[in-house]
This record gives structure tokens, sequence and C-alpha cells, in this order.
């Protein structure tokens, strides 16, 4: 079974999220059989590179909230953190473009180290004091820190085109699916859970999509040339 | 999209329908965002590692078929390798266990070197006079020009646990599937294509499986928390 969740870094609830769906996948019975993908969706696609501001100045700024309510909201959120055991710095994160995460994310990918780097730019971002945005060799010390190397995280940051087309794939196939916030989870493509739900609401989940696995209708006919228990079916002329 | 290759390297059309299926894939207008993924498959799943033996001597023996019988089938399947471009030996080649193959090819996919590794293995089965079976050191060749480490595939050859628990759950998927031979393709886990089929089956199974993409139902409600275009949604206390 295949779960894909669309996530940003700058996403609270993907943090949170993404803590509560691996409680659930912990306790799952087949959990060995489950191959979790990352992919890419930007909580704020059209922000610049070099447009970088303090969260809570972002949240009275684009949202209208006052500073009070943008200080209650990251209360709210540091203390669902810390009931799943996350660090979670309330005060002082900056807000950016998360673009090249994504990129680097994509990297990472086809190396096998996305989880680990996922996670490190997760935790620097929510809980480091330094800033992720506007720093690439931050990144690359991420990306080093999740076993990725250096010279070619740094080319991958250092070329805007390097894996964008792979950041927009996700992000059209997450409307496509009908996300339209995130977390998005969705399993084996038959269907998603949206947001930080409850472990139990993944336990479920991992559950129904599992006890549903079927044989796929094979399209084109069973005319096809296989090789089976029985040996190659050739035709003789 | 995704697309799962269940194959056998000891499989001669799974050799042929891969050549075919990438015609198909190579045409196909939204190829970018296709993803494909190989998945094990073994046709002798009971062969020890050290029993290797001629593939005409185990067609004659294994299905009862005369030599005669035996090499018609293997002139057949060189014409139909051909007839893609393919190069394939008719005779003298080995037939083995291809367990530690798959094993390695899982390690391979770790790193983003599956498919490289997967070809290697074919040309080498299929095309090179040197037996791929019983030569651990033939393998690690193949898998460093594959892009892979001399020393992490010599220890993943020399632990049969490694990647051993992959392999036979690709297997199981592959039954659950319902597939009976290989190669067995499966598109977004929506339906399947069985064998070898022409170029113009897989181009119309991609089209399908392409045009039914469609929004996946969501589970447990619409109350869990996301973060969105408007913001995160934080429950004030």
């Amino acid at each position: 079974m295949r779960v894909e969740i669309w996530s940003d870094i700058a996403c609270p609830w993907c943090y949170v999220g993404k803590a509560r769906f691996e409680k659930a996948l912990a306790a799952f019975p087949h959990r060995d059989r489950v191959e979790v993908v990352h992919r890419s969706f930007e909580l704020d696609p059209g922000r610049a590179k070099d447009d970088v501001e303090p969260v809570l100045a972002m949240l009275t700024a684009k949202y209208g909230m006052s500073r009070a309510q943008a200080e209650a909201g990251e209360d709210e959120l540091g203390g669902q953190a810390a009931a799943e055991g996350l660090p979670y710095l309330t005060r002082g994160r900056d807000h950016g473009s998360t673009f090249d995460m994504h990129r680097l994310l994509h990297f990472a990918k086809e190396r096998g180290r996305q989880e680990a780097l996922l996670d490190r730019l997760y935790r620097a971002n929510f809980a480091e004091e330094r800033s992720v945005f506007g720093d690439d060799e931050r990144l690359v010390e991420l990306a080093v820190a999740a076993g990725l190397d250096a010279d070619g995280a740094r080319a991958v940051l250092a070329d805007p085109a390097a894996y964008a087309d792979e950041v927009r794939a996700d992000e059209r196939e997450a409307a496509q699916l009908g996300a339209r916030g995130v977390p998005f989870f969705v399993l084996d493509r038959a269907y998603g859970v949206s947001g930080a739900q409850p472990a139990e609401v993944f336990t479920r989940a991992l559950a129904r999509a599992w006890g549903e696995r079927t044989p796929v209708p094979v399209a084109g006919g069973d005319g096809g040339e296989v090789c089976g228990p029985d040996g190659c079916a050739v035709p003789q002329r």
C-alpha cells in the first residue's frame, strides 16, 4: 500500500499531522508494507525567494489578525505540537518561500533521503532559532545532515529549474485529487484524509484501505505474452 | 500517475515488454508525470542460489519440451527481442535464482538507481555471454555500472536477509492484485495490463488511466485541521 502525503514545510498542521499519522502507522500491523511518499504543496506559492518576514508579522498582514490573535494561534499550535512530543517555537519564527526546499526534497527522493530531509526541514523551521529562509547554506547543512552530499544539494539550490517541474506537478496533482489545504493524505489513490486528524482516524483509514485491496481489472485482454509458473508462452511457428 | 511493473530478470517477455511499454511511454504526452516503479516477481522462487543450469536444459527438464521445441522457443523470443531492437542470445544462456538480483534492485531503488540496474541485469542476462547466476562479483560489477557503490552492493549480497522482505512483499502484492504471470503492469492501482502487449495497448492504457484521474473521496470527514490559501485553521480558546 502507498500513502502519499501532500504538505508544506511552512505548515504547522503538516508538522503535527505527520506525527499523528506516524503514530497510527507504527501500530498498523501491515506497516512494513506501507510505502510513504511526500509530495509538494506550497501555502504561499507566489512569495519570492528573498521575501522573508516573521510569522507573526505575516499573520497580521496577510490574514488581518491582531497581534494578540496571531500570538494566541501560535500558542495553540505550540500546544498541539507539544502534545505530539514535537518542539515548537511560538515566537521568532520566519515565513518565506518553500519552493527551494520542495525542489531539494525531490532531489532527496531520488536518493532515498526524502523522509530524512523532510524531518530535518520541519524541525529546523518549527523548533530552531536559525531561519531556514533566505539562507541556502542552511539548507545545504540540513541536506548533509539528511545524508545527501553538499555539492549535489548546492547545485540543486543554485539552479532554479532543478526539480521545479516535479514540484509543480505535485501541486497540480493535489488540485486534481481534490486537496484544498494540507496536510492531505492519499491512500493507494483510493481515498484521502484531509488535515491533521487524530491518530485514530489514520488508523481506521489504513485498515479500510488495506481491506479494500482487490485485484485490479486487467485492460487490453488476456492475450499478452507472459511468463508464469508454467513457463513462457511462446508461439511456435 | 504511477505505473508499477512486476517482472523477473529471467523472464524474456518482461525484457521485451519493458521495451514495448517504454515505446508507448516515450510518446505519451504526460510522460513527465508518470512515475515507473519496478516490483519483484520470481518465476522460479523455489530454486536454490547455487542451482544454475543452461536455459535449454531447464526448458526440457522442467517443462518437458523436446530440445527442438526449446530451441524454437528461444529463436522466437530472440526474434521478438530483435524487433524491439534488443540483443538476445538464443543459445548458451543460464537459468538460476533471481532472488539476490531482486534484493539488489530494492537496494538500488532506495538510491534512485533501480531502473539503471534493471536494464543492466536484463542486458547481462539476455545478451551477454558471462552468466549472471552464481557469481556475486558479476552482480557487483553491474551494480557499479548502474551507479551504486561496490561495497554497498557486496554487503547486500552477503546478507541473505537484506531486502528479502521487500522482495516477498512485492510478490504477495502481485498475487493480491491478480497477477498470474509477468510482466504485469498496474496503472495507478486502477487497473492492470498483463503481458508483453504491443505498444498500442500500453498507449491506450496510459491514456485511459490518465483520463480517469479524479478527486479521491475524503474519509474521516472534513474536520481535520489544515493550512490552506486562507491560512491555518487554529481553534482560538
